[in-house]
């Protein structure tokens, strides 16, 4: 039960950190080349989003190895 | 059954987090490279947004914790 | 049993808030791209309808913790 | 078994009310940006509209408090 | 059992209730911006609309109660 | 299983009342507000409507109450 | 495992007559709308098909309560 | 068992029958709004489809009663 | 055992044939409305369309037959 | 199980044929709608169309006779 | 187990074939309807095209074959 | 269980190259007889296409096989 | 349970390969065809996407082997 | 239980990787091919996404190697 447990844990946070992250990255990507004059303001907002995105997913896969090594 | 209680608390609040910063974000990034004279207003906005987002998936981490050691 | 219970009701929770908080926040962010002269009006807005749709997710936060201690 | 069920009763609630509530609240921002000259009429309708969608999950609340403490 | 099925119709009927009810309303506000001259009308039909809708939630929220106290 | 039958008898006929009623009533606000010489004969419509759309969830409504007190 | 057998075909007739009569009844009132000089001849072809729609939920109906009688 | 199975049998039947029935006559009654000149060809090819599309699930039905009375 | 899988098969090929029943006539009676000249043919070619759909469905009813009588 | 296995593959086989038949049907009779000079030429495809989809599901409702009888 | 193995892959098998065949045959007839003159050109890439989608589902009918005489 | 297996890693093979190939060929047929000029090169990309595509679902049909004959 | 879920990490690596593949391959061609001038450049992009893809399925169907052999 | 934990947790990886990486790559290729002169550029940002998207999926698959080897 515990291995289950951790790979739920972790392939959900998985599934999650994909999904936000495909949206945002290829949101960003779309509009860089609309308007590649403010690229660099784009691409600064997608590392923030990006990193705000992963920070649930990371917990989760925190907890996933507290559950395996518990 | 516990781990697997802590697993799924904190599947879904990565599932969830995930979801709605996506959704922010990329209307933000679609937003700032259309109109880049508001980029700081929105930006505001999105921390605003995210921040309010993360509360409710952070306390379903913080019940996945509590289950883990308890 | 107990374990998985508020797991379920926190869970279910995280999804709720952050489907209705990213579609308002979302749609706020987006409406104040195009209409900058009413961002205060359309963000005091979103500051109660965020209120209002968190009521209902925090009681269910509320109740997972009552199972946990109960 | 009773755990179980009041977090089914108040995780489904809470994603009812997050639905409904996100719908009504994200399309009277999108209305107000639009038509700022009848911003109180809208926010008006919008509160009983709440009002209104909130009745029943918030019934579901109660339930599953009397659940838990019965 | 008795309990589960209490929070399956409660919780049902709350879904079913704010699916409905966000529908009708949200599309009011809709209509209420576009044609604000009618509003008077479109609002007393939402009133008896959302009357109709919630009548057979009720009932289910009804009988999850007698299912509670029988 | 006797409280389980009338709960998910129940919970699906709010859900099925809910989805016709609810596209009914917000197709005729939509019109009503797109065609306001015509509203009393959309209204009428809509009660038939409503009436006909209503009849077999009242059924099963009543089909959960057979259950419960058989 | 009578009760429930009953309740599921119950609701399900109960979703089924709703979805066809929801989409029909809409779909008249949005023609009545647009065409108001034929009103008559739509609302006459929206009676023969509601009828001929809930012909087989009425059965489904029926054998629910032959379950529930036999 | 054997009451389930009648169940499943009238309520996929039901389902069906609704959701082709639904489809064709709401088809039906848009494209006699349209061309009100051609109402009677539509609706005799609409008699022919209902037909076509009513005589499986009314097989099922059939079934459903040979499970039951068998 | 035995009902619940003629029952099954029986669901499906209902489910089935109305689905595919559906999308053929809908269509066949938009396009008639369209080009009343060529009604003929396209009727023709449905009852053609509708044979072949409906013969694995009635294949699956015979199956549900044999299991039924076997 | 038997015929539980029978049951499925033949119910999978009807909505395989019944999907894949439904969308080259309609799509034929669109398309033989709008360019009648070349109904020929399409019916024959959609006849090559219909034998290509029907091999593999018809494979399958063989399994399904083999499980029955074997 | 052997039985129920055999229609889960000859069923999957079914399914899959039908989908992809139907959207590669629907979207061919969809384009000699519109280019007429190169019509021998797309017919040969579909015949290679259902060949190739076909190689799969086919390789798991005769897994089904394999498992039910094995 | 090895059956079961086999036939889960079949079936799901087959639905997954059904899938991709089905939109790969039926994209390369809408293009080739948009730009009729362009043909063998979009060919040739299928083919290339359809190989990367089927490399994993022949690796789990291979995988299917050692399960059955392990 | 070996079987099983060898079976499954295959499965679902199939899926998730010729998911991905199926969308970067389809746009590929339909580029290629509306600009055949940046061909090359398209398909070097597409075989570097193609293989950032394909890594984790295999690593996926690695897996399953080590589950097998081990 | 060991084997099936790591075979959904390499499972869902493959799932996440793919999807989020198919959505970035065929999204880059678009635009590469509409705007041929910021190809480098987009090109740069895409390999950044991926590395950010895979992070969290091969954190999957070493738990899924721990689950393995543990």
């Amino acid at each position: 039960m515990k291995y289950l447990a951790a790979s739920i844990a972790a392939g959900l946070a998985a599934l999650a950190a994909s999904y936000g992250n495909g949206k945002v990255i290829s949101k960003t990507i779309e509009c860089m080349a609309r308007q590649p004059e403010s690229a660099g303001n784009l691409r600064a907002t997608m590392f923030i989003g990006v990193g705000l995105i992963e920070a649930v997913p990371i917990l989760s896969i925190v907890i996933a190895f507290l559950i395996l090594f518990l």
